[in-house]
């Protein structure tokens, strides 16, 4: 079986699983008391904290998956994403709302290719 | 890393993500302004069309994660689903009633095994 | 291309899809008449199960994608989590709120990997 490698922080869940060349971790806000603009930037800064955890560029986006607890914020969102989005490499994408948790305003479920496993 | 194939019409996201035998993407139907059944059967033209374009068969679907605005339509979704996808051969799936921007009914993320990449 | 090896008992979907390294499946409940905590009990114990037949541990979950009928449910579900799950390789996980079909109270998108394909 190919290795899996994880980061933790709690046994609940990882904070990055890599297997088989793709990372796979899920991104919310670590402080949630913030508003949506907060939040979304917040999101954008930890992954990039992660990408350099793992090695990989933007570029390297194969798929995120963003839970909106208000879809309204879609419009917003959009234009922070495109600010921050490696425009000539973006991801595969999809964008719905659902409930979230406590004051959670958007939850990311990210896949990025990457040559560490 | 294992090479990133993509296509793409904006900078936002990718219409079609391939990496390390896998290939990923969403399809929402070009004409929402059609009812569910127009819609359903957009997206399973559009699915075909992909198909064709990275060189699979619908026995190579792996997974599809389907959001439908309106949970009810999923009598409809699936008579439509068992007329379509490959008895013999169907993928994992999962079908959850979630919100959907603008008039959108029906969203698919979607995983198909490929020997592009 | 990497075989896909697949286990259905229906045309509609397959319960397990094995491809490149990783199983897909999706888990809900068999019997949902019963309450959240029995839909939950039975849902890690089908997943037991399924370990088995593909010859994998806890330890080697990527990632669980949980939609729940009533995110307010999140909190009977850590619980029965945190007692279930392998603290020292735990997945990737998110939790969202959505809704479900029929009286389905969980839904879980399922990757695992295996050295079965």
């Amino acid at each position: 079986m190919a290795p899996i490698f994880r980061k933790f922080s709690s046994p609940r869940y990882a904070d990055l699983v890599v297997h088989n060349g793709v990372a796979r971790w899920v991104e919310v806000a670590a402080d949630s008391s913030q508003d949506t603009a907060g939040q979304i930037h917040q999101i954008f800064h930890q992954m990039e904290t992660m990408l350099v955890e793992i090695g990989a560029r933007k570029s390297d986006f194969l798929e995120v998956l963003i839970f909106l607890s208000d879809l309204e914020d879609v419009g917003f969102l959009n234009t922070a994403w495109d600010a921050w989005i490696d425009p000539e490499n973006p991801p595969s994408r999809a964008c719905v709302g659902v409930r979230l948790q406590g004051s959670l305003r958007a939850e990311f479920v990210i896949q990025v290719a990457v040559s560490m496993t």
